[in-house]
């Protein structure tokens, strides 16, 4: 009897939540794929299983690509919010959360961005989505640049928080920042994954202090999910995968910071960013050379947000990608069912 | 019966080894002071208490100044070899080894080169060495500059293995060299001795990574001590005192690299560098300057060698210190008993 109450209390609860969405359709959709919703779902493409969250809406289709220390479960406080607006899809990258993780313990070079970007593509043909948006910050803003270069016509528009972009070039090596960006390159080392994961604790420190210390604008925003961050590194290769973007990416780096990367077409999609004033790693002053790598953009900054403005600011954060995909400057060719 | 044979036999072998020495006094030597010379001694200088190996003998006395990650105890291959020939002291610098770490677990900028050299200042003056020679590299190399720039009529000579000095410059930011220079920052982090302090397992992937990849001439070198060195620095506060060097040194560290470092008095005591060629961290090329800095010289390399030539190549390394202090170039003003 207690149980049918608190179940009838859940499903009033529920009711009421989906009430006060403005979509019509959301209440149909808050009854469909529950399970798939929280626990996602998999598919395989590129020769790997991908792992992804959907909140799944007959709405135009946007990918959210996380970053690192992260996986799909950092866009939980977003998705949630712009729910039944836009077919949301929030892929684990290959290396990352439950995607494939297909050189296992092992250090390797095996998750660039054009790999990545590859995955996306093959990823977006097999779920169907001809034009979608991407949602990025962190890694996921690499990838998205190099698929936004690569495949611009299955783009309706770039939302990015805070993006690492070439026009950062040699600032990522100053003097002052190394105190910030030390991790780029522990993070290759061999005896990292070792180190890091030698107990719950150890990881817990180690990407514990990411979460708090990038999250400027809110220190507290993960404290609620620490340990299902620990819970998700801990898994088997998770750690050496999430390593090996920076292992990956290390000549391109270096490029970077030397003057020497190669130049790159500029990026012509309509895109938005909403980048976190605070964040003590890829800087709010940064922004100033992206009129030389994006032709239509628009800048505004989360005053009270750093590094993770998704979690840190979910409410501004959706929306502003809310206020950007309903606006009139995205490009939505097609609408994906 | 059985124990006075094992004991005749080996005073009959300390015998043989005293007579290979060709030093009178060795024997006498070899009788005196076995569990202090083990286990080491303490003196209150300078309002802290320091820990220190001694070789005593009635010799020009030596003080041996160690690096990070380490402690007195990285000199015990090359004062097992010098034993009779100079008075040999290894002190623990502040926040090292068994001397005292004030600032307990605080993360604290409290043990910079002036401070150091204060320490070893006061050292000198408490053992009553009027005139004395250090053996130095990596941290003891920054303290044994800086007191040679203080106090020059203390020393007898200056003998450096591979040493950070002032021209390395901003060499210490190159693009690549930013894969082995992290340490430098990770050290700085308030969760970095939380982490690497953990546990036992992740105190030996740590300390354990130094100690193999810096002994680029001989990776095995310390592979039989490397539970004592997890023993040391999983001391309390050991971990922290350690870092806190890097948090001492860090704005004269980005002054280096920033190009803006204070000009500093040529150093002209006499010196000699045995610079370990295959070092991966303080590199063989960077002795391009030295002759900005030191104005009475001698360099030649450890071709063998890496970081820790003194662990790495013992026999060499304590040919090179004897040669040196026994030459003619070394001002032996006084010899303290």
């Amino acid at each position: 009897m207690q149980d049918e109450m608190t179940l009838d209390r859940r499903l009033m609860l529920s009711g009421m939540l989906a009430a006060t969405l403005p979509v019509a359709t959301s209440s149909a959709i808050a009854q469909e794929n529950t399970a798939e919703e929280t626990d996602g779902n998999y598919v395989s493409v590129n020769g790997i299983r991908v792992h992804y969250l959907r909140y799944r809406a007959t709405r135009p289709p946007i990918v959210l690509l996380h970053g690192w220390p992260a996986y799909s479960e950092e866009w939980r406080p977003v998705m949630d919010r712009l729910r039944g607006r836009f077919d949301l899809i929030a892929p684990d990258l290959r290396n990352f959360g439950k995607s494939d993780k297909p050189a296992g313990d092992e250090p390797a070079a095996n998750c660039g961005p054009d790999i990545l970007a590859a995955d996306l593509l093959a990823f977006a043909d097999r779920l169907g989505l001809k034009t979608f948006g991407i949602v990025s910050h962190d890694v996921g803003a690499y990838v998205a640049q190099t698929f936004a270069r690569q495949h611009p016509e299955r783009l309706s528009g770039l939302f990015f928080f805070n993006c690492p972009y070439n026009g950062i070039g040699n600032r990522w090596a100053d003097a002052p920042h190394l105190l910030q960006t030390w991790y780029q390159y522990f993070n290759q080392q061999p005896f990292a994954a070792k180190l890091v994961g030698s107990s719950r604790e150890a990881c817990r420190h180690y990407i514990g202090h990411f979460l708090k210390a990038w999250s400027a604008g809110n220190p507290a925003a993960f404290d609620v999910v620490v340990e299902q961050w620990v819970d998700n590194f801990m898994r088997p290769h998770n750690l050496q995968g999430g390593f090996n973007w920076y292992i990956s990416t290390n000549p391109g780096r270096q490029a970077t910071i030397q003057g020497r990367a190669s130049a790159v077409p500029v990026i012509r999609t309509p895109t938005k960013f909403f980048w976190g004033r605070l964040d003590p790693s890829i800087k709010a002053e940064w922004t100033d050379r992206l009129d030389e790598f994006f032709s239509d953009f628009d800048l505004s900054f989360c005053e009270d947000g750093g590094h993770f403005v998704n979690y840190e600011r979910p409410d501004a954060a959706s929306r502003e990608i809310q206020t950007f995909f309903e606006g009139s400057r995205v490009n939505w060719k097609s609408v994906d069912a």
